[in-house]
């Protein structure tokens, strides 16, 4: 699996995340190589977090985790998707998707919902 | 627009295409400021091919071009999605989605079915 993916000059690749039965696109993360053989593993979505340097189990604090239907590779092998079945929101600050804002009139509008309270899941500011 | 988006070291973005109507992911590729800008005045994708090093009118030769139906920020201001009006197919191996390999049963299986002769297109091998 791993040989075929052509991971940048920090070893990581860039994966998106897709609702697999809406189609909604949720987040885009990072994984290296080690979160790629996990997800694929185990089919629950695994990146690697850029700010903390260190593996991330999505949904390791606030259960949101992200099971794996499907793993897809683009043409160039420096881009996985992966269709997922959420729970939750995928977002930390509390929204379905991380793409809850839409570029309208001149201003990055928010229209989407928040679907949790991200100060009792995470239990601080994000 | 371009002051809220977080470019990395580079000043480039990533940029999601999904298409409009069905939800599909199509592609993943980058913008640089310009490219934004561009896109969002001009509404159809434009990106910075870092093969090339220059912008990137999408079907600029093939004339797959995307109409832009909207742009979207994530929470963290570091990846755009466009939701899009594909002409013919996003990829430039003849496929309508990039992400046209699926891992399966120890394998990245190709999934899609092409649907334009890349060859004819650009006129030689990719």
């Amino acid at each position: 699996m791993i040989e075929h993916v052509k991971f940048d000059e920090k070893g990581l690749v860039p994966a998106i995340a897709q609702d697999a039965e809406t189609g909604e696109v949720l987040m885009m993360a990072w994984m290296n190589d080690e979160a790629l053989r996990l997800t694929g593993e185990k089919m629950v979505a695994h990146y690697y977090s850029r700010s903390r340097k260190k593996l991330w189990l999505k949904g390791e604090t606030s259960g949101n985790i992200q099971k794996v239907q499907e793993i897809r590779l683009d043409c160039d092998g420096d881009t996985i998707l992966l269709k997922v079945t959420q729970a939750g929101g995928a977002c930390h600050e509390g929204y379905r998707s991380c793409f809850f804002r839409k570029w309208a009139n001149g201003s990055w509008a928010v229209d989407g919902k928040k679907i949790f309270d991200p100060d009792k899941i995470y239990g601080h500011k994000k």
